[in-house]
Parts: structure tokens; sequence; C-alpha cells
């Protein structure tokens, strides 16, 4: 039950000591996150309210189901931009079918999952490598960054491309409105600067590293705060400077998302993209978190917990959430201990819905565009890109094309193109696998691969050892390996495949085996195995191959050499 | 240049030895192939004349760019089933856009195969395990055999899937006619009978089993050739016997096939497996009958070779074409030495398509629906099932779930699920690799399992051997492991990871060992390697991991056990 019900281990020994603390984390995220909320909402083309209600129910139903204990949920950046290319797929931003489609959009992925956690399908996130997940938040970083300048500048843009986003924003950008473009820019300069300046001023005067971190953190409240006064006192709204306007007051509105088969089947993949980034996204940060306590997460329960807070979201007029990294981290630094904290969270982010919105009237949109740049710029790593160059040809070929088809074709396209260019390249290698001719190291029992080193080998007899598992992704290439050595040696009469590697063969090897040994057989050339590994033999041993080998099993590849190198190795002895 | 163009290694050594063998061959493969031709054009849903023009430049293109001595390459039931899925799907049976959809997808398939074989991109047929091929072609098989039913019945019918065709069949079951079941009936028992009981019967009256076996595979003919003069003498079209009727006289027609975007983007899918399927059968029919000869055909070229046949079938009227298996044993067994057989045979076939289709207008239906099925039930094989199921259930599931597919959804549903299935059950393994906790076996360097073996452990250092390549597919699996065992163990002050089974480890796995190395540190824990392979050790030299380590690297496990174990050792040696 409490693998289900993961509050069910911590609720129980929850005592006033984790309150306060809790209380405390909450606070401070709560301030972190009404700015980001509404930021986010504008980044997924939707209301600014769907950014707070969705940072209301969503960290409730987490804290029921989710297992990390210091996990912050809510609207982040890059899951904001992939709402916005799917649901501007199917509707035209500011319409309700629009919006309608980003409630869809968190049901559907909330039910996948969901269902995912529940199968333990978990181990499907695998389909995208570390280099594509990186490839892809750093292209989605510079996409989101882009699309951002249009608020900054005042001028309209749209465009789910860079060289969309480019062509629009060159056709508008004699409209750019001056007192906008004055508030964005300050904006960011204040805001970069709490980044790289004022941490370290803060530790100066002597703040704990860890309080100055909060404090930089929540710093754009203090943006929020004095741009918005500005606005109001200068009536700078009269002047061009688009301001955020009247936010709806109230509790979140509960209801079932659209059931349109049509909307659905055509958000199916874009939601299945969604959780996929989103799970990964989260289960990365959650366990980085947990490490640092010697604690543990339980990933397909993980995957209920953002499935449940998915659901919440549709069913409260949210839109799709994941973990958040920044906030994880300010939740965590801050003190949080349980799941508790995302719920006083919630608490506090529904206060402000209730109470905060009027008072946001004339909070600029370029400053909350401004905070999104500065937030998504940090995902922005392109040395990265040398990094894995160094390291691997292949992972920088996976993550360089996911980068070029995220920016140039969508995000959509970008992931497809990453998972599709992962799963080709892991195929490809594992479709060669490691694998060597061995000889005997002169007077011992050991084998070793006969391009390395100075062994004995006997023209008769071949010894090929595979340094990995047997299955279906390799098994063409060991019936092939195996036809090209007996083709180029007319003298071969014994073939040893020597296992001590082979932790499995599956069905697909079986019958390569099998194909080989009668292949062989019709050749003249026998077919031996040496040193298989217990379980594999067992299995084995439910097969015909055993039977219908041509050759022998032994137990050592010194037994079969021995045995099989017999007359040369006389001969070698007289000599 | 031999590489690309495989006949001017045999060409050059061509004598009339070889010519003779080829010719030889070639006249058995064509009496064969003629009514096969016609009865897997009836199966595409194509005029019986396209049988024909299938068998003819696709086997000149082959013999030009192929690489097999003894493939047969032309139409096969299989492919005639996918292309009869494929082009029924955008237009209607019988009408002149079939048949151009029929050329679209050879053009299309040929042109993948090409580009595969160019780029050497072979290994993507790996994404077909064996059980997912064999229930493939068993459930084909079967649907096959029942479609087939109506023409030994005299009744119209449709359907794609199971379900389907014996609803259709059961509506019209009552317009059966007599005279077409018995003609029907008495062929696909004679064809049974030659297929079972005429081999022994010829071997035992002093016949060679090669001959024999021949003269079984031909008897097809004689069937036609009976049951034609018998419909024509008695008039049993006239009794509503449906019959071939007038096929068009002449050789095959040479035009390009239609360019439409909006089909040839429809046909994409089905042409790639399309393409997939028939490369997979041919390919293993291709390396059994080389390796009987110790010969070797080159997998990348084969998909040229294969590439190139449909092209010249979309440019002469043809279809989709591949190596079939029971020619290819015909021609080999009938002493084919080269693939100048498989020309000698195009020329056959053209001789008939100019002269002999006269002599079929009378040929019943029936008997090429008896000759499909007769074909096709050496196919279905459903004991596959019990032997894999006691073999593995994971390939059990694959093989089991790609038949039910099949039959109730399909041959395009059938092969995706077949694909999915199969890369997702080997990614659930590869994701959860082998490894184990190890431990000193006393007085000695070796390190075994803990819980297979009596050796000796110390509570503050563990050592994890991985039996497998670090990779983006373990990766996580990786962290949650190493998460789990320090999470359990709080006394633990040392992690060896016992690297002597990894061969690669990619950016992915570095990552995960470089967020592995930070979180141990983080909660107390220094992280070791030890046996690490060179070329490994190499590559990791390359990036950050080596400085950021916070434990060090040892060339041997029993090094490291020896210096991290030291306090507990010593304290042991005492005792």
């Amino acid at each position: 039950m409490t693998r289900y019900l993961p509050i069910l281990t911590w609720a129980r020994t929850y005592d006033r000591g984790t309150l306060t603390n809790d209380v405390v984390a909450a606070m401070i995220v709560t301030v972190m996150l009404i700015p980001q909320s509404l930021a986010y909402a504008l980044l997924a083309g939707l209301p600014p309210q769907v950014g707070l209600y969705a940072s209301i129910a969503p960290l409730l139903a987490y804290a029921v189901f989710g297992t990390s204990r210091a996990l912050a949920v809510g609207p982040v950046a890059v899951i904001s931009l992939m709402t916005a290319t799917a649901a501007g797929g199917v509707a035209v931003q500011g319409s309700p079918e629009y919006v309608a489609a980003a409630l869809i959009l968190a049901l559907i992925s909330g039910l996948i999952l969901t269902v995912m956690g529940i199968l333990r399908l978990g181990f499907l996130a695998n389909l995208l490598s570390h280099p594509v997940i990186a490839g892809f938040i750093t292209a989605s970083g510079i996409l989101i960054a882009v699309s951002q300048l249009k608020h900054i500048l005042g001028i309209k843009a749209s465009g789910e491309t860079l060289p969309e986003m480019i062509r629009t924003m060159s056709e508008t950008i004699g409209q750019a409105n001056l007192p906008t473009i004055a508030i964005g820019v300050l904006s960011l300069g204040f805001l970069f600067w709490v980044r790289k300046g004022l941490k370290p001023i803060l530790v100066r005067i002597g703040a704990a590293t860890r309080t100055a971190e909060i404090l930089t953190r929540t710093a754009p409240v203090l943006v929020v705060l004095l741009s918005t006064l500005t606005v109001a006192v200068l009536a700078l709204d009269k002047h061009g400077v688009p301001i955020v306007g009247a936010i709806p007051t109230g509790l979140p509105p509960i209801g079932a998302p659209l059931f349109d088969p049509g909307l659905w089947s055509a958000l199916f993949v874009p939601a299945l993209l969604i959780s996929v980034i989103g799970f990964v996204e989260s289960v990365s940060v959650a366990q980085t978190l947990a490490a640092k306590r010697r604690q543990r997460i339980e990933p397909s329960q993980e995957l209920v917990g953002l499935g449940a807070s998915n659901i919440a979201s549709a069913f409260t007029g949210g839109y799709p959430v994941t973990g958040g990294f920044a906030r994880s981290v300010v939740n965590f630094d801050a003190g949080a201990e349980t799941p508790a904290a995302g719920a006083y969270t919630a608490i506090g982010i529904a206060a402000a819905a209730l109470f905060l919105t009027p008072a946001l009237f004339f909070l600029p949109v370029a400053v909350l565009a401004a905070t999104i740049i500065v937030a998504v710029l940090s995902l922005v790593n392109l040395s990265q890109l040398r990094e894995v160059w160094r390291y691997s040809r292949n992972d920088f070929a996976a993550m360089a094309s996911t980068i070029l088809i995220t920016l140039f074709f969508g995000v959509e396209a970008g992931v497809v193109t990453g998972v599709v260019v992962s799963l080709a390249l892991y195929l490809w290698r594992a479709s060669r696998p490691h694998a060597a001719i061995v000889g005997r190291v002169p007077r011992t029992e050991h084998f070793r691969n006969v391009l390395r080193h100075e062994v004995e080998t006997v023209p008769t007899l071949l010894t090929l050892r595979v340094d990995e598992s047997l299955t279906f992704v390799n098994a063409r290439w060991l019936e092939e390996k195996v036809l090209e050595i007996v083709a180029e040696r007319p003298e071969l009469k014994h073939l040893i495949l020597m296992c001590s590697a082979v932790n499995e063969i599956d069905a697909s090897a079986l019958e390569s085996l099998e194909a080989i040994n009668h292949r062989l057989s019709d050749g003249g050339v026998l077919l031996h195995l040496s040193e298989v590994k217990g379980p594999v033999l067992d299995r084995l041993a439910r097969s015909d191959l055993l039977d219908e080998l041509s050759g022998k099993i032994f137990l050592s590849q010194h037994d079969a050499y021995q045995e099989l190198a017999a007359p040369s190795f006389h001969e070698g002895d007289k000599r």
C-alpha cells in the first residue's frame, strides 16, 4: 500500500519540526513560482491564470503519489514550449479550443505517465540518450529565448522554428516600442546581474551560501513589483507597453476536459513526447536531490506521481506540468523535507490566485519575457557539443542532429529525430559486437586475441570469442562473421564459439546458431561451443541445438583446444 | 568496381560447362515460375500478365547486381499479400490506379533498398527479431490460404483480416459453384499428394533424390495443363467456372511509374515494410544456399541487387519482388552456378509472355488458388510457437502478439507491432544488464558473486561488477542500482565499479558515471573503478571524469581490494 501511496510512508512520522521546515521552504518556492507560472503560461500561449492553476492541484497530487522529497512540480519552460507547438497545431492561440487542447494534452500525458508507471515501463525513457536530451534542451532553450524577444521589443511575431521566428520578427521590427524595450532590457540586465553578481556580494557581506542562493532565486519578484509600480505610476500602458491586464480572481475551475476523439488522436503523439521529455527531466532532478541525502526515488512510482499531477492539472484548468529543476533546488536548499512542502506551496499559489491577481494588472509582459529568457539561457549549453565531440563521434552526431532539427523544424521533429538517431546508432553498434579470433598463449591455459598477442593457432581449428550476449540485434552479424571466416579458410575443420562473455542467447540467436550449425555441416566444418555459462546452457538444453550440434560442448576453452587441435599439437611437440 | 557490379566477378570465368548447368536450371525454374507468377499476381489483386512481367526484368537486374549464385527473384506470396493490402488502401482492385499503385510500391521499395545498400544500412533489418519474422510469415500464410478459399469455392469475398474474410465468405457461401469446387478440391488434393507422396515413389522407382525433388516442384504445371484442357473441352466456363481469360500477349510495357506526391507519401510506409520483409526473407535464403557451397553473399550488395530488381520491375509493368525460397532451392538443386541462370529464366518467362498466354485462356482460377494454398501452407508453422515458448517467454510474447495482430488487424499492423514489441523487449532486457556484487574468494585474487559463492566482504567497501557495456539504454539502471546500494548501506565508504566486461562507455553512461560520482561524494562515498579495459580507459581520459573522480582507477580488482579494504583486511589477518 505504501508502495502506491508514498504519502503513507512519510505522513506517519510527520512532526512539528518537519512542518516548520516544509512551510518555510513552501513560502520561498511560492514567491519564486508566482512570476514563473505567469511567464510559462505566456510562453505556452495560454492566459496567465492558467499558469497559476497548473501550480495548485498538480502539487497536491504529487504530494500524495510522488516519491521525491524535494521535487517541485508545476509549469516548466520546455514543456510549455512543447504545449504551445502541440496546441498551436490544432487551434488558434487565444481561442477557447486552444485552452481546451492544453487541457487534453495534460490529460493524455497524465494517462500515459500513469499507465507507464503501473506497467513499470519507465525503462522506455531509455529511448532517449543523454546527448539527445541535452541537445534537445539546449535547442529548446534557444528557441524559447528567441521567441520571447518579441515581448522585449514590444512587437508581434510568431513561428515554431528559428527561421520562422527571425523572419516574422524582422518583418515587424519597425513597430518596436521604446518604453517596452527600456523595461525589457533593464529587467534582463538586472536579472542577469542577480544571477552572476548578487550571490557573491551577499556571501561577502556575510550571508550563508544557501541563503544567498535562495535570495538570488526569488529576486524576480522584485523586478515584478518595481516594474508593475513603474507602469502603473507612469501610465506606460497608454504608451504602448503591453501589460498582463485583468486576471480572473478565484480558485481553479473544476471540470473535465473536452472529449473529442479527433482532437485526442491528433494530440496523442505530442502528448507522448511531452510525457517522455517531462519524465526524463523530472526524474534526473529528483535523483540528484535524493542522492544528496542518501534517499531514493522509485522511478515507476514517479511516473504515477507525475501522471496524477497532469491528470489533476487537466481537471482544474491547467496544462502539462513536470518537476522543475530550479524550483526543486530552491525547495531542497530551503529545507523541504517531505512532499508536503509542495502542498503548502499549492496553498500559497491558491492564495495568490484568490487575492493577488488584481495587483498584477499593470505587470508588463516584457518582464515576464525577461524572466523566461534568463531562466532558459541557463539551459543552453553549447560547450557540451565540444565535450561530446571529444568523447564520441557517434554521440556528437546524435546531439548535433537533434539540435539542428529542433531549431529548424521544431520541437516535435527534434525529439523524434533524437529518438530515431539514438536507436539507429545503438542498433548499429549493437549489431557489430566486440569479438576476437583467439589463440593459445604458449604453455598456458589462456586464450587471447590473435591480433594483439603472440599466440598459437592451428589451421584446421579456429576459435571465435564473442564479448557480448547473442540477441536478435547481432544474430545476423554472427551468421555473416562465421560464413566469412569459413569462406576464407578452406582448410578449416572445427569452429569453436567461445562464450565466456555471453550472458544470454535469445530465440533469434538460437535460430542463427542452428542455421550456422547446419551451414557449417554442409560445408564440412564442425561447430563447437566452449565456456558456456550455466544459465545459458540450461536454457539451450530446452532447445534442439544441443542434439543437432555437429560438434561438442566443452566446459573450458583449454579442453576444447587440447582435444581438437591434438594432431597438429603433437606435431608441434615433436619439432 | 566488382564490389558494386558482382557480375564482373563471375562473368570473367564463365565457360561452356557453367552455361549448360545454368541453362538447365533456368528451364526447370521457368516451368515452375509460370503458374506461380500468374498465381501470385492473382493474390496481389493484379492482372495475371503482371506476374509474368515481374519475372522478367527483375531477374535480369539481379543477375547484374546480386551476389547470390542461386537466388531466384520474382513475385512471392507474402510480398504479394502486402502489395494487395497497400494498393487496396489507395485504390480499388481492378482499376488502373491499383496497377499504378503496385508500380509505385515497387519503385519506392527499390529506391529504399538501393539507398540502404549504398549507405550500408542493412543492419536496420535487425529491427526484426526471428520470432517476429517467423510469426509474421506464419500468420501471413494463414491469411493468404484463407483468402484463396473463395476461388476454390467460386464465390466473391474480400477483406484483409481473418474476421473480415470469414464474414464476407459466409455471406456469399450460397453462391458456391459445384464444378469450380470439384476442380479446386481435386487440384488441392493432387498438389498435396505430390508434395507428400510423389517424392518417395519417385525415389523408390530409382530417381535421384534431387531429381525427385525437382519433378515434385514442377508438378503444378501438370495440373495447369490438365485443368485447362478439361475446362476447354467440357466448356465449364459456361457453367460458371471462373477462368483466367485473355492475357495480353507481348513483352512487358516499358514506362515510368506515375509521379503523384500524395500517392507516394501514402505508399511510403507500406513500401518500407515490403522492403524490410522482402530483404530479411531473401537474405536468409541466399545465406543458406551460399553456405552449402562455402560461398558468401554480401548483405549490403544484396540490398542493391534487390533494389535494382524492384526498380526494374517498376519500369516494366511489374510489382514488388524479392528472392523466393522454393524456387531458389529448385534453382540450386537443378545446378545453377551463377546469377546468369536467372537471366536465362527471364528469357524463358519472356517467351511465355510472347507465345504461351493464349494457351492459358481456359486455365481455371481455382487451380491458381490451389497452387497458392499449397505453397503458403508450407510457410505456416505453428509448432514454432511451442518451441519458442519452451525456450523464452519474452520471445514467445513477441511471436504470439505478431501472429494475433497480423491475423486480426492485417499485415501492416502485424509488422509494425512486431518491430515495436521486439525493440521494447530488447530495450527492457538491455536496460537491466547482468551485474553482481562481488567479494573475494578467500586467499585468492579472484572475485565472485556474493550470492553464489562464499566470499569475503567488508562493510565499508562494496564492489559492483557490471557484465555488459555501459550505454544509454542501461545508464539509468546503473544510477538507480548504485543509489539503491548506497541508500541501503549507511556504513559504506567506498564503491568500486569492476569493469572487466565493459567494452564501451558511451556519452550517456559517462554522464551517469559523473552524476553517480557527484551524488556519492555528496553522500560521503568515494567511487572507484577497477579493471577498466585499455580502449575504454583511453576514451575516458578524453573526458573530465578521471579528474573529477572522487576515488581512484585500479588496474586490478585485487589491488583495489588490497588498498581499500586494508583496515578490515589486517584485522582479518590477525585473527
